[in-house]
């Protein structure tokens, strides 16, 4: 096992997800994680805080890719069009991705602590929004509602998207939850 | 001590936020709680779970309360109204509980996990109202996209009204906020 093992990281992950599938979450240990992938918990722990954060490492990048989404919407843009192009544009990124995200979905639905923490990550993901609309101008308030609305329609999408036995496409899923808000909301 | 002390409850929360108030949430102790209270640990355990939980009790009330008052929206009102007239049923409650609504904000902005706390009883709450809109004839997605917004909105009115300077009046916050989402996911 060397130190400087090649895709390590990736190796874990794949290790980690296959094990999440075959045994559950609950029921997998860092050392067994470790053992399949054919590295060492000194390693696991190098890239990775528990094995809960193994299923978040992603999010990091997902909202590093949103804010840049973002910066490249026209700033004449009203905020609610900006985080309905920013959510938009992360369709593809996720078609390429589908069988990972329904592996991971099913991990996630079988543990309310795994659910608790997907909503944690989503908050922080609808306030680094909120930032990135506030610098394009808008007020606090606006922001938030137009961020948290942007996150609650994605969640309506992929919640679709990545059932198993689903095969729209995400792009055009998040496109119609945008307008179901919009109907939803101009019937009050 | 008497094992039936009068308001026990009610003590308990008392000097709770007191003590939460004036030391801080982290460094205090259920010991310290039930000793202000002039009651037993074992007291404070028949009420509630952990020292947290003092500050989540009102959650199951509030929910009952929102429920109860979706079932007295007539049922050929749209979702989203019903869900605007369902909280906006909650100001007078929250106005004559100010005070003590600051008190409890100021600690849950002290500590991350409180805020954590606070997202997921306000998830479940969402998901009790997605279900009241079902049982009204909404569809799956109308019934999360209608409650989560109602959530939000309610948050957004309510996050201003418990600021400290704030004088407004928590159903009109309500309903200006309404508004606000409307008109921001219109200019989509």
């Amino acid at each position: 096992m060397s130190r400087w093992a090649p895709n390590a990281q990736n190796r874990l992950q794949h290790a980690a997800m296959e094990l999440y599938a075959d045994q559950g979450f609950e029921n997998t240990t860092v050392a067994e994680i470790a053992e399949r992938a054919g590295l060492t918990e000194r390693t696991f722990f190098r890239y990775f805080a528990d094995k809960r954060e193994v299923l978040f490492a992603g999010a990091a990048q997902l909202q590093s890719s949103l804010v840049e989404a973002m910066n490249g919407v026209p700033p004449e843009e009203p905020p609610m069009r900006a985080v309905a192009r920013t959510f938009e544009s992360l369709g593809p990124f996720f078609e390429d991705y589908r069988a990972g995200a329904q592996l991971r979905q099913a991990v996630i639905n079988s543990s309310p602590e795994l659910q608790e923490r997907e909503l944690i990550k989503l908050a922080s993901l609808a306030a680094t929004l909120a930032n990135a609309l506030q610098e394009r101008g808008a007020s606090d308030t606006v922001a938030t509602l137009a961020s948290e609305a942007g996150v609650l329609v994605f969640r309506v999408a992929f919640d679709a998207w990545v059932q198993p036995d689903n095969t729209a496409d995400l792009t055009n899923a998040i496109r119609d939850a945008f307008s179901q808000l919009k109907d939803v909301t101009a019937a009050k």
